[in-house]
């Protein structure tokens, strides 16, 4: 494994062809906005390319996918991952390309550089903050791919929020709105952050009613279960950011969400309000901590 | 009226004393994080301050407030507003003081104009991203206006959601980030856009469950009544912020909020979605639109 910097990944990417691009299971914005812009960038350099996700990407982030985004089949000469900080998360496509990634690009801190080529920026609230100093050294910056890049910045860093958050963030936002001030910010904040679907609002007022408080309510428990998704005719890929709830009330200081993946299997997921070591709990239990 | 710029600003406000700094009713992060930088900067330059508000400033802003703030009563010689539109905003000083306010610090499109000067600049997201720049000017930055600052730019943002975020807006937040390190945003964003009192959780699951739906969807409304507040146990003070529950549903495009201010008599807000005209609406009513 070779750590590269920005102008190293750079010339890299000028050398390769026929990339597919592989990102997380239940992909969230960081990695859609990555995986779909480096497409268009790679296009841009006149590159076949194509991406990969294990799982379907959720309708909300439709509008990340380039217009002209072609899913051709190629056999592919190199694989490139984006914001995926262990090839476990490739999900089904783990056994086929986990032992041959050529290049990841990635902010997580956790990263279990299994690439041959790795660009980490664990300071970056997102891998769209590190693809964004990429590009432009690259010169290459579309409306599609800056639209891309915001939305990967702002649902990683909870638009703007979390403690994640840097002065580099803010500036790469500010940029891109100075840059494209005819993408519709508002308009796109208000689909990721803001707007639920009636099933989505129904699941939330239930999980809050049924929330359970431990030790003094510093600890609170939510459980998302199959029969809960049924009854409230949830779309399956919809499910992701419930275990923020778990942060909302006064007090807390571990959120604990279940999430039931078959009938008695429960995914654990922690969200923590302060300095309270993540990792540190979920390896007590045999976890990994990449909540 | 005399309509003044950043420079202008800094030279009255060096020419000034005794000053009374006045903000809105139902004082919010912006017009808090703003008056009370004001009273740090005016401290800073040796002059007498003092912050009036006609409402209680909710306890979640009390660490707005410099540590070393005196409410200190005197004979004002000069009455400056920030982020007040109207002059009717001051509440019971708008008898007092409304017709004599030497400067006006404002970013509302709809401001009235009242004030002998004003610095206004419409693009700006906050009140406090207009003071930014004049601190800037004056050379004035310390970490507790910087801290008042960051939270009135946040909360009138949305923390960075709402359409009124511009370029400008970001680049505040990345430099009082860059400059004051030591500021723990992540803690001060969670206790503004995430923490919710036991109360607070339990009002917002009722008025979404009693949320009624209009126009196919398109028009939302909820009300919070007194007996709700009372039931609740809701601290009068944190009774801001319902309305933008409307905008949660799927499709909704106007949602109307109605809180008892007295038995019977309620106050409405509005909500638009997107490019709906609020004046429009509240002026067909006899309204002034300010919501």
């Amino acid at each position: 494994m070779e750590r590269f910097d920005i102008p190293q990944t750079a010339a890299y990417l000028r050398s390769i062809d026929d990339v597919y691009i592989l990102i997380h299971q239940n992909p969230d914005g960081d990695c859609i906005g990555g995986g779909y812009s480096l497409y268009a960038v790679l296009r841009n350099m006149g590159k076949r390319a194509r991406v990969l996700c294990s799982d379907l990407i959720p309708n909300r982030y439709n509008f990340v996918v380039p217009d002209d985004y072609v899913d051709e089949e190629f056999d592919p000469k190199t694989i490139v991952s984006v914001d995926v900080a262990d090839t476990k998360l490739f999900g089904s496509y783990d056994e086929i390309y986990g032992k041959r990634v050529n290049l990841c690009i990635d902010h997580h801190v956790s990263n279990k550089e299994y690439a041959e080529r790795l660009l980490l920026d664990s300071d970056a609230a997102a891998a769209c903050e590190v693809l964004y100093s990429l590009y432009r050294y690259l010169g290459i910056m579309t409306e599609p791919i800056a639209k891309a890049l915001y939305v990967g910045i702002a649902t990683d860093s909870g638009c703007f929020r979390f403690s994640s958050t840097g002065s580099q963030t803010h500036i790469c936002a500010a940029e891109i709105m100075r840059d494209f001030p005819e993408i519709n910010f508002g308009y796109i904040n208000r689909q990721l952050f803001e707007v639920k679907s009636p099933a989505r609002i129904r699941t939330e007022m239930l999980l809050l009613h049924n929330m359970e408080y431990y030790h003094e309510g510093k600890c609170v428990l939510i459980a998302l279960t199959e029969s809960m998704l049924k009854e409230n005719a949830l779309d399956p890929t919809e499910t992701d950011g419930y275990a923020n709830l778990t942060l909302q009330p006064e007090g807390v200081e571990v959120g604990v969400t279940m999430r039931e993946k078959e009938p008695g299997v429960f995914k654990i997921s922690l969200r923590l309000a302060y300095e309270v070591n993540g990792s540190d709990i979920a390896a007590a239990f045999g976890g990994r901590g990449n909540v």
